[in-house]
């Protein structure tokens, strides 16, 4: 494209998580042209992929499309790609087939999950990002139990019946939590010949606690509550190994047909192709502004960040962080098109919540430590309240209160790939 | 399974559609024991499947698990299998790793689409029958408008914005209807570099009229409905060719990028292992009972039944057929076991409905006839009335209630494949 004097700068914004759409939304009806692109095309409420994944909800409920979300922003245009590479000294983006150049970008293209090289074990063990991970561990799930009631053989059944998850940081606490209830509540009457409510529900942590970001008392309630609900909580251990039959944990080895990850996250690829240093997972190191080495330009937020100024250590992979650093490198924008400098990020930590089940959860308001129902209240409050659009809100209200009264779950739909599961390979 | 003078009859019921989840409702709590086996594990309200496809519902909105509708009836039990064939000399039916014996059998498997013997159009054009074709379609529409956004090339815009239905019974009058709308309001202004309200929707029907099972006057009424919202329609065409680039239709060629197919059914392949007498569709040709010959204990219902007594045509494939006969089988079941022959099955035509759009629709009640405003609400009434679920019933009302004031489809998710959308074959 031509250079123009007067020609209005141009934002190229790569992601449109939490991060991405606040930076949008932030720059919308200003004297900038934005470009939005991302690989789906839709912003995805990732806080209740869980109750995806364990069919609570459906996936429209927690993703509306990005051009609807920025509909009414005339100066913003949305383009569906996934960027390939950013080349920094030419300030340009590329995907695919398409080229973009930018005055000022955002980089927000989040995580995906680590597998602390095995890879392989993706394939046994999914993990909870995106859509189709959450559509996947919910036909895993059902498949499980619909698999139990035909089989005639008793090993093979118990293995079915068991649940393993790796990683009991909130989104494991989540998983460990939702699996138990609708084996115990929302299956237990639907089978003749299981009992799902004698599923088990393993949980793995490799530390000393759950939560490890949470404060200890609040760890030492999650790991009560989930105790409550049947979940067995297992701390200090490691799986060792994996593969189709179970999950080896040091000496002892897990028969289960199910297992889910949640135990570690590698920032997106498109860090590594900028050629400034990065962290062990895969974090671009920002400087206290956002911004990059040598290219107040291009700034980098949310999970693809490493940003330690204020702590010490990184700041956590959470949406507040996403949210506020997205405003931030907004606000540094239009400081910079005005000729001053981009300012230092201070991320206000209002707390962290983790939801366990039903009355069940743990909240660390800074202030104040809660546990079980208040908790839990506080948690569907901010859930709902930051849900996008309002149609979303009322619809996912409807289905909480529904499920609330009933224990119903609505969304237990196996789709997609039954017919390999039907003939497993010869 | 050993005989016993006293033990229950076994029932099997293959299909857990619209006649076979009706026999099964009419069979529970008697005194027979009850096997459904459906290759879902849900029971699909397909006459709202273009709903899904055209993203203003999601899945588990027009769905709901077939264990769950029958949980409280404990002499049924649910099996998520796919039959692969019925042996009524030994009164055995299997599955890839199961086999059921049965004293009665109620086969509904219904019916997949047919392509005339070009089988290989089936991936060119999609038919609308499962959940999975539902979000299919609905990616393929959703990516032609995201591609023609991005391309530069004229052509190619074009093409992707144009739409060609091929088969002009309800299904393609709904598509062609639901895909104008969608465009001329809902999408309107998501986009910066193409007008969606110029898309062409093209709907072809190969009879000299749409909807050839309505009468006349109401074919004419949904073809001016449909051109009102700027439908192209095309009568006594038929397409002679399909390719990725488009569709022939005798000498004219139409370039399009989404092609969707309503033209036919063929009748479930389960049908042809019985060795009874078929109809150049697939349908068994049943008695004026609903069984089959020579075997009393075997019904075929809905869409795989060829029933012909009434009128001298086979009876329609919709779903009152199926819920009567359905219910009709399940009396004879209990008329036979009393020792009593099963009884005439007579259909009771209470009329047909086919939606267009907003306030458009056409009605054939028998005693009246009904287009646009009036139809369209004695459309709502009957498909919210016959949804499955209370809960169901009052999500769907509230989503459509939302985009009828709004104009906004909630669902507009594009899943699954996208990759390989994004990389074209090299």
């Amino acid at each position: 494209m031509k250079e123009s004097r007067n020609r209005k700068p141009r934002v190229v914004i790569v992601g449109a998580g939490f991060g991405g759409l606040q930076a949008a939304k932030k720059l919308a009806r200003k004297n900038v042209l934005i470009t939005v692109i991302d690989r789906t095309n839709y912003h995805l409420f990732q806080p209740l992929l869980y109750q995806v994944a364990t069919a609570a909800l459906s996936p429209a409920d927690i993703a509306a499309p990005v051009r609807s979300v920025l509909s009414k922003s005339k100066n913003v245009e949305v383009i569906l790609a996934e960027v390939q590479s950013v080349t920094v000294e030419a300030k340009k983006v590329r995907t695919a087939d398409l080229e973009f150049d930018y005055d000022y970008l955002i980089l927000a293209t989040g995580a995906r999950h680590s597998y602390f090289g095995h890879n392989d074990w993706e394939r046994l063990a999914p993990g909870l990002k995106s859509l189709e991970d959450a559509i996947e561990l919910r036909r895993r799930i059902l498949m499980a139990f619909e698999y139990a009631e035909k089989t005639n053989d008793e090993a093979a059944r118990k293995a079915a019946m068991t649940f393993v998850i790796i990683g009991g940081g909130p989104t494991g606490v989540e998983m460990a939590g939702a699996i138990a209830e609708i084996s115990r509540y929302t299956l237990a009457k639907d089978f003749r010949h299981i009992d799902p409510s004698r599923a088990r529900v393993i949980l793995i942590e490799g530390e000393s606690r759950l939560l490890s970001a949470f404060p200890e008392d609040l760890s030492r309630s999650a790991q009560k509550q989930l105790t409550d609900l049947g979940v067995d909580v297992r701390t200090g251990v490691r799986a060792t190994n994996l593969n189709e039959d179970g999950v080896q944990l040091g000496d002892e080895f897990i028969p289960c047909r199910v297992k889910i990850w949640a135990a570690g996250n590698n920032a997106s690829f498109v860090g590594k192709t900028l050629g400034v240093p990065i962290d062990r997972v895969g974090r671009i190191v920002v400087n206290d502004d956002l911004t990059i080495a040598s290219h107040p330009e291009v700034q980098v937020i949310g999970d693809l960040a490493n940003f330690s100024y204020q702590t010490g250590e990184p700041l956590p992979g959470v949406s507040p962080v996403a949210i506020q650093q997205g405003r931030h490198a907004a606000r540094n924008i239009l400081a910079m098109i005005k000729g001053r400098k981009p300012q230092r990020f201070h991320y206000w930590d209002k707390g962290s919540l983790a939801t366990i089940g039903r009355n069940k959860a743990v909240a660390d308001l800074k202030f104040m430590h809660l546990s079980g129902l208040p908790a839990w209240v506080a948690w569907l409050f901010v859930h709902i309240f930051f849900l996008i659009g309002f149609r979303n809100r009322l619809l996912v209200l409807f289905q909480w209160a529904w499920a609330y009264l009933t224990f119903d779950k609505g969304a237990r739909l196996i789709t997609r790939n039954f017919q390999s599961e039907q003939r497993p390979p010869a």
